[in-house]
């Protein structure tokens, strides 16, 4: 049975051969389901833009299978909800969803996650507390392990999950020294979230102003970008140093390596400094930590970690701001506001 | 005060420019001193003759000091105690001692482990009693963490560390792939060692016979090797696979990358596979597995694991045979005979 509501929905409409444009996406009229038992029809208040759905427009298998053309385009949101068949939601309520790159959606409820308006503000639900914030408290406690006194390198340091892993790391006594593209995006780095230091990417003496950025070394390399921001840290690891490796954005849209021995030189220093690599994503990690939310709702509440929300509003500005995050012209984390709460 | 014994020793001659030859060694006549108190003086009767050397004569840092020419080669050996001034040790002992290339050495007795035949033959403490079985055992189960059922490949697997790495996953109910050089070697690793296959990475099909030997993909692969022939492994690697690091013998003798993207691409799988890559020495593991040489010695008596030796005769065959196991044309651990126990 469908629903008197209409629905407008991102979808996918061709692969990108290089970089993604605007074309790439199509936008279609759809009608919408009435919920069955244990669904929540939900109206999509903000949606997450994210970098991992780059990897998903490649025809070769990321995480999860690529998208196909014609494919609504997926994505977290917080929304609202419209009608509940499920005793746990009402009208009303708000919600952590994955509502997609849509005006509405149907959804299980058990999917759902209830958004607490006495922890944090609702968009928050989309950074510091919801796969965001997972992705960055996760990696960074899992898999690099950082200690008090230790430093902590993170590219990528003005983006949504950088950001955050830089000030919990902060949290945990450690030096943190950012890499971000551009001055003005190193300065607000330091000034807003706090590192130690913010190193420009694209400056020429990058690498030296990396080692210079970390007299210590590197205990943990928290990646986010690869290729040639990679290439400056891997020297700089110290014996038994942790690799988280998080995103790979510098391959997401269209660039690729240049250096034949590259791979050959990583390895040596995987061998000789004693390296762990790890690759993960989020939902690797959820049973580690029962005490994220808890912990990273007291830490905005304190004052301790800082969310930026680089906000869009419309719903005609979903495509471009994923694309201008892609080119890097972001700061803290992409959203857009297609509705408010009523 | 020196000893009356007169030593012979090889010494770092000269740093070879691409690959290791003859004209790189050096062979000195030393005076001896005679043990201080805690000291043992020794006689060297086998000497372990291993790759991670030809590391330490590149001019950039390894897992320790690059050798700086006139320095005596290092290595293990087991020895017979000539003289001893500790009551732990009496003259006639055997022992596993860092003895270096050389005829005699005066060490500390408190390194020197005491070689016990009831164990073992002698060589044992050479091979899977030795580090290089302590490198097989501990990097395998630590790093690799293989599960019953699994599938291990390891790549020179005829050597004396991936024939033992091989041996000791088949104990722990794996399916076992090794990679080789050459028919012969190949034949004598599936004959000799039980594994379950092995492939000849010199075969222009080489990516495919691996392919088709392991149905199932692969979920720990130790490298040994490095270039392509883990190049060929990556893509077969398994969801959450593990990646121990040992060594890279395709690297240190003068041999280079050439494929542009092979970072960009190793790092993808990496992350897209949610691998675990750990770089490693033997020094590391130790404190893991205090049942390390109760259990190898258990499997050797009951016959679970074969030790091969590539056994030479000779103080003037140390360094052919160090440069024929470079080549790839040793099977099994590598050993030179230089004088008989009395």
């Amino acid at each position: 049975m469908t629903n008197a509501l209409k629905n407008r929905q991102y979808v996918f409409a061709a692969r990108p051969e290089d970089q993604a444009t605007a074309a790439r996406f199509g936008l279609v009229e759809t009608d919408l389901p009435e919920p069955e038992t244990g669904q929540i029809l939900c109206r999509n208040l903000w949606l997450s833009v994210d970098p991992y759905l780059r990897l998903k427009m490649h025809d070769r298998e990321s995480y999860t299978p690529p998208l196909q053309i014609g494919e609504a385009i997926p994505g977290t949101s917080v929304a609202q909800v419209v009608t509940s068949t499920d005793p746990a939601f009402q009208a009303g309520d708000l919600v952590a969803i994955a509502g997609g790159w849509q005006e509405y959606a149907v959804v299980k409820a058990s999917g759902a996650q209830r958004v607490d308006p006495a922890l944090s503000r609702p968009e928050s639900w989309l950074g510091a507390l919801g796969m965001t914030g997972f992705t960055a408290y996760g990696g960074l406690i899992s898999i690099g392990q950082p200690k008090a006194g230790e430093t902590v390198v993170v590219s990528a340091a003005g983006g949504a999950v950088g950001s955050l892993v830089g000030q919990i790391a902060r949290q945990m006594g450690c030096r943190v020294v950012g890499i971000a593209g551009g001055p003005e995006k190193c300065r607000r780095t330091v000034e807003r979230f706090g590192f130690d230091a913010c190193v420009d990417y694209r400056a020429t003496n990058f690498p030296e102003a990396l080692a210079d950025a970390c007299p210590n070394g590197i205990d943990v390399y928290f990646e986010n970008v690869g290729g040639r921001v990679s290439a400056a840290a891997m020297p700089l690891l110290n014996m038994f140093a942790r690799v988280p490796v998080c995103g790979l954005i510098s391959q997401y849209d269209g660039q690729s390596g240049t250096d034949p021995n590259a791979l050959e030189e990583f390895m040596r220093w995987v061998l000789v400094r004693r390296l762990t690599l790890r690759g993960f994503i989020v939902y690797d990690l959820y049973k580690n930590h029962p005490e994220f939310t808890q912990t990273m709702a007291g830490w905005l509440r304190d004052g301790k970690i800082r969310e930026e929300f680089n906000l869009h509003q419309g719903f005609d500005q979903v495509v471009p701001a994923f694309l201008s995050m892609l080119k890097g012209k972001s700061f803290g984390k992409t959203l857009v506001q297609i509705a408010e709460p009523v």
